[in-house]
């Protein structure tokens, strides 16, 4: 008799058709013994209906009330989730962000979970009772109503998952697992059984949609072992454990690409002590998130400074560069939106050297240039030409011998 | 500096337009220098397309279930309203049932307040915030969700401005005030700008729409002063008080209909003791409402019982009946639907003989034949055939004087 949690997306609670498909699913699970603890997202396009409602008060509505708003997104999914449980037999409660309780600080839109309490849900489980919680929710201490930003769902899971020292997290998505590469581009790409929690940190960090960063960060600080599959096909999914000697015997795990980023660079800056201060402080300070940072060797005391950041945050960061630029007698300011990134994730990279200049050479024969690059001890990052993107991330995927076809070999 | 206590229906705040207007006028009252909490209800629309949607699972969705989905229409009614507020340059913070907090027993769909708390909404208030509150919402002991049934958003109102001692208690909604008669039927048919508690209640039970029942007892046992007006048209509207002898020297203040009633009849019924409970116990257990009820004088043993039930209750009832009838051995259940019940209200009929041999001879008068009577203190009711509804309205109005017409003369 295991205590699972579950998570199930937006996509899987998208109408009242697969609300009910999920109700059947948990109560499988109910009849094989295992008491379940299920958390809910909105439904597919609620979130956006909301935020759309409150734009047309105002284009900057007041984060505490957008929380507010946003929260009934869950409340709606969760009552009508549990409806449905009951309709088939089963007992069940909802419960909400008060009610489970889940305690976050108070950073409305992007709050982080501080505690979960598990004596209600507990209690509830005790009395044998499926528990809906709403995701992406909570309160903080003087019981506003937080949210957790986009993913949320997933922290929500994972930090019940931990709290109540559950056998298993379950998150249901709408793709089957986590791939080698992404499947609508390279046809041979192959479903990874188990990855460890690093390789997940950096497959979820370099752009694979498939779980929210937080929630492997939680996931991976409270050994909570995760299974990502899917809500649609009955097949195994992804397991994300432990890393373990087994994970090492393969170099490289997956291939990943993020076309999201765009490359700034400031020419000629004064090399001099706190100048990366200057540059970075007000661009952070902006909610600007900085990826990847290359600052070229000196020469004539002036240097070469290029970073990454998401391309929606492109234009602003220019016009910021700009005035900083000017303040600290730089050059000038350059910006390209039309690269990638594309990396090469895996745990056996500790172990086995030359990874790095094989990833070099697999692009070089391509024709591809590489303008930037960035490791760390399990993935490599390069930046190229956005075009490329396809071509580079194939091309890897088949030198590695990552894909299905290969492993037949 | 008065602290008022608003409360705007579904109509008034049925769009993002508006809740806007709304906005501005509760900011009329700041700028005078009121401290303002306000009660919204549901979007217009919002609470009948969440029933159909859980309807859509099951014809009986579960009650704790189906008020944790309803409280979402007055989520979002007040974090839309408090990102107006905002943008308009106030300070506003929504307030949740919980949060407020507002204590219920645990009949879910149509709970009863057992106790507000005013901490955090005075607190609030010494921040110099506008509050809104969730109205029709509140949480049981164990922090359930529960809602108020219909019209709970009036009860939310009172109960805040008699535990907060609020000067003034405002319901906004899409009349202009209480009227003599409906103004639909009526044309001469007067606003009252006083009424009493009492009057109000027999408004409010015998068919006007105008008011909830619940929230008027409460107003009246806490001595709220009570101002039920229009937001869509800025004139004052009608003042619910305590009774004065201003009061009584109208007899009669306004006559109400109700075309929801059905009678029913069982006929020859055996006259022994404890008969009358044998009939009722089992109706008023299946929760249906009885209004009037009628024992004729025995003759040989027998005698025949009439009540009316409201219209949705009446096929079950006929059902429930005949069961009951071939039980004790009486004849036969008879049922009418097409009748209607016609009454005059009036706290002056305590000082003033007569007025209800007055209103059978108007009636009389018309050809309209009376089938029930029923009498208290300070109300009359008859019921009629339901085509003569208009008419005895009509007539009664006139026949007493109330409407503009009249004062005139």
């Amino acid at each position: 008799m295991a205590l699972i949690v579950q998570k199930y997306g937006g996509t899987s609670v998208g109408s009242i058709e697969k609300i009910k498909k999920v109700a059947e699913r948990v109560i499988e699970y109910c009849k094989k013994g295992d008491r379940l603890v299920v958390v809910l997202s909105a439904m597919a396009g609620q979130t956006d209906s909301l935020i759309k409602l409150s734009k047309e008060i105002t284009d900057t509505p007041d984060t505490r009330e957008l929380d507010v708003l946003m929260a009934t997104g869950e409340q709606v999914s969760v009552s009508l989730f549990a409806i449905a449980v009951k309709s088939m037999g089963y007992d069940c409660h909802s419960l909400l962000g008060f009610q489970t309780a889940i305690h976050t600080d108070q950073i409305y839109g992007k709050a982080r979970i501080r505690k979960v309490e598990t004596d209600r849900i507990l209690r509830e489980l005790d009395e044998n009772r499926i528990i809906a919680v709403a995701g992406f929710q909570g309160i903080d201490e003087r019981k506003n109503i937080t949210t957790l930003g986009r993913g949320g769902s997933d922290t929500t899971a994972v930090a019940l998952a931990a709290a109540l020292k559950a056998d298993l997290c379950e998150i249901f998505t709408d793709v089957e697992g986590v791939f080698s590469a992404d499947p609508n581009i390279c046809t041979h790409a192959r479903k990874l059984d188990r990855i460890s929690y690093e390789e997940m940190l950096e497959f979820a960090s370099l752009g694979a949609k498939v779980l929210d960063i937080r929630s492997v960060e939680f996931a991976k600080k409270f050994s909570v072992p995760l299974h990502v599959r899917s809500s649609f096909i009955r097949s195994e999914g992804t397991m994300v454990v432990a890393e373990n000697r087994e994970m090492e015997k393969a170099m490289v795990s997956g291939v990943v690409y993020d076309k999201n980023e765009a490359r700034i660079t400031i020419t000629k800056v004064p090399d001099r002590p706190g100048i990366a201060f200057k540059i970075f402080d007000p661009v952070f300070k902006a909610g600007v998130v900085v990826d990847m940072i290359v600052q070229n060797t000196s020469v004539e005391g002036l240097t070469d400074l290029t970073f990454t950041v998401t391309k929606t945050d492109f234009q602003e960061t220019i016009k910021l560069l700009k005035e900083i630029a000017r303040e600290i007698g730089a050059e000038k300011v350059l910006g390209d939106q039309n690269i990638a990134k594309v990396s090469i994730v895996g745990v056996g990279m500790r172990n086995h050297a030359g990874v790095a200049s094989r990833m070099f050479e697999v692009l070089s024969k391509e024709n591809i240039n590489i303008s930037m690059i960035s490791t760390s001890e399990i993935k490599i990052s390069c930046i190229i030409e956005e075009k490329y993107t396809e071509l580079a991330t194939r091309a890897l995927h088949e030198a590695f011998g990552l894909g299905n076809e290969n492993e037949k070999k």
